[in-house]
């Protein structure tokens, strides 16, 4: 990276920096290999002037926006592949995590109507299809000479997939599935890629043959025609109109008037439709779990990696920008010196940490539980699938909040679409709500809890991450000891969840006997419960940032080993701070010890600090992923803030039309 | 309103509203007058067609949008003037109450780029501008023959007034003033309008005269000619680029070169500059404080507005959004049924109401303090002051917050632009930094607290909004006896307010004596510093409320009196509980105690649910001002958000050109 011309203030703050940042970084990407890979990776992108927007896409109309972002998937489709072959390494595998590695950078802020074709319809192809089927569709696919996308959701339906109304109704006399959508709520509405860019689609609808619903399912559904692109006849089909984030996506929506395709489009790996209309049942239902739990893990990791970004951009900007005094005769600080600005920011890249280390504790969670599955062993796919729901929502719910502190903290240029804080935080509020809505899986990790607390009330004994609550069962509520160590608050949140599972069974229990049926009882109790699934959830991030972080000090230096334990012990205390309400009922802590804990925090704030700036410049994110003016490695931001404008369209004539039009007229007619 | 079509679960929602909702109107629109002109008003609006765009501007370019903006609000202009000389009510004020009244609402959701014309422009050569001044640019400007602006910002200060780096230096030669922007810095940016739209701006900068610097002054700038709108020579002049929202605004960016006015463009009815550059003082500066609250006020009630709106929308669709089913045998349920989505979306209806009523007893003190000004008495002016700073940070950072909560209540399609959450978010979010940064002012107020803390540690009496101080001072701490009445719960806010401002005081002096300068040990101070302000703006937001809601249930009908109390106790309930650490330390709650507030608020969450229709009806905000597809009064949401997607310019061709470009020699190149 370049030494001159860097921000003076940058420049100093890197001096101070107490560790090796080559250490970090190779802690954080995963080793030398990884930082090999992804440096060269990088070096490949960053020297690529055709993947990179001259005039921001920002100022583009929404149609141009959709034209720009298919020139340029296409582009970096053809040239990645290009570049892979040269290299000689190509394959499928390499070749999608090329082209995804640019999602969520400056690159492809509005990420890609080329995305879903390879992470839900070619997956779908090989996890739902036959042999036959693959045969028939998977090469096409992955040479991209189909393309398609996922059609799941409707217009008025999302979340409860027992309420899809888009019926495929089997007609014995043609051999063929009649597809319908009853009303508009039964329009397909949200797939991505489905608007305009897409020829195929699997779409899911409930089965109907010999009379009989056999509920959802999967069926492949050209939708264009390969020629001409056009629409085929019985479909009506388009794009859903304008959204927060996700602007290059293309989400699109699908309605069916007797559309007719093969019984042969059923998708039938698992459940059959024979050629008199008998259904055969799948036997295995319970498989689909493990790819919801693969997609939250990506969550998690990728809330990780937004809130590093974000927290890398205000950090550097707050070393730079220079702001009201302190001492009244000095000059105005960086206000990176403000106790209140490094109380928004120095948390923001701990939960960053804690996150990633999260999603690789709950990774490794994953491996091994598919593994025994694979084995044939089902065990511990509820407790997987129940920790992965609370942590997606906690995961998003956090990034999404921390990265709008970051943008706060910027002041007003944080809101300037150039410093790019708006990218990151449109992605972590979408997936607040997609792949489960986060106030629903905390409720079915909710439930799952409630069932574990239950079990053990039986003597029952508990899996791993719930095996806890076991000390917490049937013991009258005592006070957990308090100490200011890491482990006892860690295991104060666990005491925590404890005693509020406890008490919202109790008044699930109280209301049943009350007539209420358990499910009215469960939603009349559905408050508590998803605080509960939050606390569950938090206590796993702190347990795994912990444990992560100790692991890691084994074998690192000394210099690292406290730079991670501060790291460590910030996300803790905040934590523990903003739950002092809960502290106080289920531990021991004195208003003293509340005080104390406080000044824990602000000394911690203060020994992280000068090593703000080295933290977040060993996150080792480039320039181009980054995307933001005010978050450039060489800190020049004036100077960047002040080029982006130029780029407006507006500055590109010295007088806009409307003058001449309707400012003019106005001012030459006399009120 | 109509009745014929309305979405069925609505009409029965609307069937169960327990109270009269026009009685409930009037009180909240302040009277039978100001109702009869609202509606009056609305009813003009929603008949002018070219007001209403046929194709929403989030569709277009960034400078699409900006030249439709200027003709909406041109026409707009032109328009309410003649209507209102046809009605013979046309004076500047009702012009602009006209006009402004667009601005937050579907019609302008990007602002207008013509209004800081009227609400900064000409208030400050009103404000600022000699009698000589106003006669020469007054009726220029209020017959809009000149538009102009006021820039006060730079690129590098903001917040920090003495930092502004412009000068402007006196020639005594040639009388002139000589401006300049010595670094890029110093490039005002951020006002809004500078960009293409004004002609005029009132400049602030550093005066220099006879080697002298008096610090930062108003002048008046031409910027472009009158005839061409070219810029003129010496200036550099532009937009500063895309933004989150406010997108119609058209901030600008201006730089000076050796730019010269003549001595008599600088504002002199308060300091002056002669003709051989002796400086004259100003005599009262403390009167910009009074414009600084007016705004505030102003912001307040925007925010309850705002957030009024995001809750209409939200509720409406949730009760016809259906999903999920509570017991499974019956069919799914309407999603307000969902405890969680009460627990959602009924506080933000309450907190509405709170910062309204907040707003209008800020208004109340605000009207009797300049009453007070006006008659030589300045005492109660830093109390205003001090309120509205934290009224300012608690109002924008709930609004904000409580509108995001109300969009992702909406799940997926609370993210289409067609929702109208984004405009509302936008708004509400640049007002956290707008105006004074939300920390800033905190810290501002608490910096009041802490003055008056050891005011009365003297004996002095404190003026009423911080008088409760006065209880705590001098006297060991002790646990306030904790009830559930609202006034006791109230009263626990300004205890916990007291006993933390006790002890960041302490930690100030004991930071004192230990070598920090009094400004060092605040700033070390800050975190506990600016919770305390913020806890002494929500006890105001508390006390206002409960006062208000009394106050109207003295002459109001006694179901409309259940309905204002139990919002009250709701908006009181939560802040408890989100308060509960403090509630602990601070009052005498128990654990039993705690849990009873719990379930007090949920059953009062279950009282307000049947009118939760009733009471956004009675919001009384047309469909036109809330600009939603989820939130229309008819519940027709789905036809809605289908039709909205229609207008998408995507959708008005069956095949974008980008296929045969880009995505056919993709699918054709197999890989």
């Amino acid at each position: 990276m370049p030494a001159v011309d860097v921000n003076q203030d940058l420049q100093h703050e890197r001096s101070k920096c107490s560790f090796n940042q080559k250490e970090f970084t190779l802690w954080w990407v995963g080793g030398k290999d990884e930082l090999d890979k992804k440096r060269f990776m990088e070096n490949y992108y960053v020297n690529e002037p055709e993947f990179h927007d001259e005039v921001p896409l920002y100022y583009a109309s929404h149609k141009e926006l959709y034209e720009q972002t298919i020139r340029k998937a296409t582009t970096i489709f053809t040239k990645v592949r290009k570049f892979l072959q040269e290299q000689g390494k190509y394959d499928a595998k390499n070749y999608v995590k090329y082209v995804d590695a640019l999602l969520g950078t400056g690159v492809m802020k509005d990420s890609s109507p080329l995305r879903l074709h390879f992470v839900m319809f070619i997956p779908a192809i090989i996890g739902q299809g036959t042999p036959e089927q693959q045969a028939k569709w998977l090469d096409k696919a992955l040479n991209c000479e189909i393309l398609g996308t996922y059609a799941q959701t409707e217009l008025g339906h999302g979340t409860f997939l027992r309420g899809l109304e888009t019926t495929a109704t089997f007609d014995e006399r043609t051999d063929e599935i009649v597809l319908n959508s009853p009303t508009l709520t039964a329009y397909k509405w949200w797939p991505g890629s489905l608007g305009q860019t897409v020829n195929y689609c699997i779409v899911m609808a409930q089965l109907y043959s010999n009379g009989k619903c056999h509920g959802v399912h999967a069926f492949m559904v050209q939708v264009r025609d390969e020629d001409t692109h056009m629409p085929l006849p019985g479909l009506e089909i388009g794009d859903i109109g304008h959204k927060m984030g996700f602007k290059g996506v293309n989400n699109g929506f699908l309605g069916f008037k007797n559309y007719r395709i093969p019984r042969s489009n059923m998708l039938m790996r698992n459940a059959q439709l024979q050629r008199d209309g008998t259904y055969l049942k799948p036997v295995t239902p319970v498989l689909t779990y493990g790819t919801m739990v693969f997609v939250r893990v990506l969550i998690v990791r990728g809330m990780a990696s937004d809130l590093a970004k974000s927290a890398t951009i205000a950090v550097r900007y707050s070393s730079v920008r220079r702001q009201s005094v302190i001492n009244p005769d000095q000059p105005e600080v960086q206000i990176i010196d403000h106790l209140t600005q490094q109380g928004k920011l120095l948390p923001q890249i701990a939960k960053a940490i804690a996150l990633k280390l999260t999603a690789e504790n709950l990774w490794k969670m994953y491996q091994e539980t598919t593994s025994e599955l694979n084995s044939g062993k089902l065990d511990r796919l509820p407790e997987l699938h129940a920790i992965a729901c609370c942590l997606k929502a906690v995961s998003t719910t956090d990034a999404a909040k921390g990265i709008e502190v970051c943008r706060l903290a910027c002041g007003g240029h944080g809101y300037l679409s150039s410093a790019n804080f708006m990218s990151f935080y449109t992605v972590a509020m979408a997936a607040s709500t997609y792949e489960g809505e986060n106030t629903v899986l905390l409720l079915q990790t909710a439930r799952y809890l409630i069932k574990m607390w239950n079990q053990a009330s039986k003597g029952k004994k508990l899996v791993p991450t719930v095996e806890y609550l076991a000390k917490f069962v049937g013991k009258p509520t005592k006070r957990q000891p308090w100490s200011e160590s890491i482990p006892v608050i860690i295991a104060a949140f666990q005491t925590i969840t404890a005693n509020r599972l406890k008490q919202a069974n109790a008044r699930i229990e109280q209301r049943k006997r009350g007539g209420s049926t358990p499910e009215e009882a469960t939603n009349l109790t559905a408050l508590e419960l998803v605080r509960v699934a939050e606390l569950h959830g938090r206590g796993f991030v702190l347990q795994s940032t912990y444990e992560m972080v100790e692991l890691a000090c084994q074998t690192c230096s000394s210099e690292l080993a406290t730079v991670l334990r501060n790291l460590c012990k910030l996300v803790v205390y905040d934590e523990a701070l903003k739950f002092s309400g809960d502290l106080l009922r289920f531990t021991t802590i004195s208003e003293t010890g509340l005080v104390q804990l406080q000044q824990k925090y602000e000394t911690i704030l203060a020994a992280i600090r000068p090593n703000a700036v080295g933290i977040v410049d060993a996150f080792d994110y480039p320039d181009y992923v980054l995307g933001s003016a005010l978050g450039a490695f060489d800190g020049n931001v004036y100077q960047r803030l002040y080029d982006e404008a130029l780029k407006s369209p507006l500055n590109q004539e010295p007088v806009n039309k409307t003058f001449e039009l309707y400012l003019k007229p106005l001012m030459r007619s006399k009120l």
